[in-house]
């Protein structure tokens, strides 16, 4: 692999900037210990051993995962302190309770006393203490129960007495951040985000329930947060490698965008204007990104191979093709079929796991091919 | 897995109802039968070796694919006759080649003499004689030379003199037909594909170039199509698994929708009447389907373990969770955390690309497990 090339490696290929990856690490690293809260890093948006590793070398405290299949591979790579993000549900049961039979601390996360009430006896037989926390909707109105629900304090206080189960603590998301391109309302979302679980975790310990894990998430909520008062962790994903999404919210800059699709170029017509790449809805996944704030969108950007952006779109993507259009001369040109471009990403988690394997770039050179631990099961 | 039900499948998992698969299988192989034409599926829709060789039972004859890998799998499982209709480019002649070597005939597609010069330099230190055939582009305008181009002609003598390589005929795909809701738009642009290929072969053969293959696509056009005279095979891939855009572009009904994805409920909320799935973009694929046809289309209808209707939609998915809304009240008191749905999918080709299997029902019972061979290398 060191002697690959991006010439010489097959295409469609996802590259990963390692620089950049750690630039981006050490900053949330920075911002978490400023803030004196634990770092919990979303792995979903890579999946990657070896990426995980580079964040608790950087300070991070546990992994939040999505799926019980990264549950188990990071479980595998000795990564014992896990938080299962997506609510747990009666058919997840057993292999949780596996996990922590083999050792691995899988914290899990509900709103649901009958769920609370299953794992309970789930758990009984082998009396393994499955972390819960219970998920507060602090206005993202996906999942959990909002701050103020009379069920709340209730299915709190009913974990705090469901041995072997013990109770976390209070975990909620602000996906929303994600339509909020103002940063001034960013601050805002954070602050509710933070708010939300404070301000009933307070209430909590008001009641004598222990809390420990006061957890809010989303990378543009925890880059924008004037305060983590009362906050213990945080569990932004998406910071470590960034995508066109974000630079365009505002949360990062482009040139921290750690992702690329390398692709080949497969047909180029004067007469349409347009160059076809073998990079297309499965390559790049078909994330529209931010279109509610650049129509142009589309579906990336195109670099050249040392990630100079050519001006470039990839405006239409069907199986494996993405189509740039409206290409000017001097690029018809250039991108013969044969030519190699990057493509920038919209969505650095979706397109992550669309693949099999980072390519991973250090200094221009490949250093190593790193596995994405895609499916569920 | 003879074992296993619909109870007991850890979710996200990707149904195949075979049933179905088999009836839209005979029927488009009667079709073909009928209009004497050789059916090449596209292999794209399912990458896997027990649907192709359930098509080449059915009656087709070779296979169509869209990834190197792809023909790997099925030459590996003994389909020796593929045709490769991503236009190739130079970073895969070498991989080609060594298919070729294996025994396996891989026909190649482009439009672009570079690309067949290259090819045939290539190909000449082992003389293997890869059949090429001419993209030609019928209205897509996605690849392709237009058949009146004053290059086309020229760029296929210049193929049948390119030893080793062999002039194999000209292939065009009409994936507009996908923007054609009106029944008789879709028949007029099925003629519009035959046409291009047709005219173009007469021509040729006019000119003394003999023309072996008159290739069309999409399974919108070959189920429309009025007339198949001058065409020698039809490649169309959607038609054996369908989904809920052909049915809403009414290319086949929604019964005949042979790929669901088996989710369970991890949150119900009352208050927010939503029910949250564990299929969301990843599971289901972000593509929109139908949504210009139908704007309630989301990204999927939920039906029950049956295959009822149960008249909700994925409204929204993030990574993992599939947010449907606007739930009545007699199914929020059903769909409660553990409870199982299936959804019924987009658009088959990309959910399926999103799963490493099928689990296949035959009358209700899982029969088997099939591979899905993703990836490109």
């Amino acid at each position: 692999m060191t002697a690959m090339t991006l010439d010489a490696l097959p295409t469609p290929a996802l590259l990963l900037d390692l620089a950049r990856v750690r630039r981006n690490a050490g900053r949330m690293s920075e911002l978490a210990r400023a803030a004196d809260v634990a770092l919990r890093p979303h792995a979903k948006t890579h999946k990657c051993v070896e990426l995980a590793r580079l964040q608790v070398e950087a300070g991070a405290h546990g992994l939040t995962v999505s799926t019980l299949a990264e549950a188990r591979a990071f479980g595998a790579a000795g990564f014992c302190d896990l938080t299962y993000a997506v609510p747990v549900e009666p058919g997840k049961f057993a292999e949780v309770i596996r996990l922590h039979e083999a050792g691995i601390c899988l914290g899990v996360v509900t709103a649901d006393p009958e769920v609370v009430e299953g794992l309970r006896r789930a758990a009984a037989g082998s009396g393994v203490a499955v972390p819960v926390h219970v998920e507060i909707d602090c206005g993202d109105a996906r999942t959990g129960l909002a701050p103020d629900d009379p069920d709340a304090i209730p299915l709190c206080q009913h974990i705090a007495n469901a041995l072997p189960l013990r109770f976390a603590g209070l975990l909620t998301h602000a996906g929303h951040s994600y339509d909020a391109q103002e940063p001034a309302a960013r601050v805002r979302l954070a602050e509710d985000e933070r708010l939300a679980v404070v301000s009933l975790a307070e209430r909590l310990r008001q009641d004598g329930v222990p809390v420990d894990v006061v957890s809010v998430g989303s990378t543009p909520t925890v880059k924008a947060a004037a305060s983590f008062a009362g906050v213990t962790e945080a569990r932004p994903g998406n910071y470590l490698l960034s995508d066109l999404f974000q630079a365009t919210l505002g949360t990062c800059d482009v040139d921290d965008c750690a992702v690329s699709v390398l692709a080949a170029v497969v047909d180029c017509s004067r007469t349409r204007r347009s160059v076809v790449l073998d990079a297309g809805a499965i390559a790049l996944s078909k994330d529209r990104g931010p279109v509610r704030w650049d129509a142009r969108a589309g579906y990336g950007r195109v670099l050249d191979l040392d990630g100079v952006d050519l001006g470039l779109r990839v405006a239409n993507v069907s199986q494996e093709h993405g189509e740039v259009r409206d290409v000017p001369d001097r690029w018809l040109d250039v991108l013969r079929p044969g030519a190699r471009v990057r493509v920038l990403v919209n969505h650095a988690c979706l397109t992550v796991a669309q693949h099999d394997a980072f390519h991973v770039l250090d200094d221009g050179q490949f250093v190593d091919r790193w596995t994405i631990h895609r499916g569920w099961h």
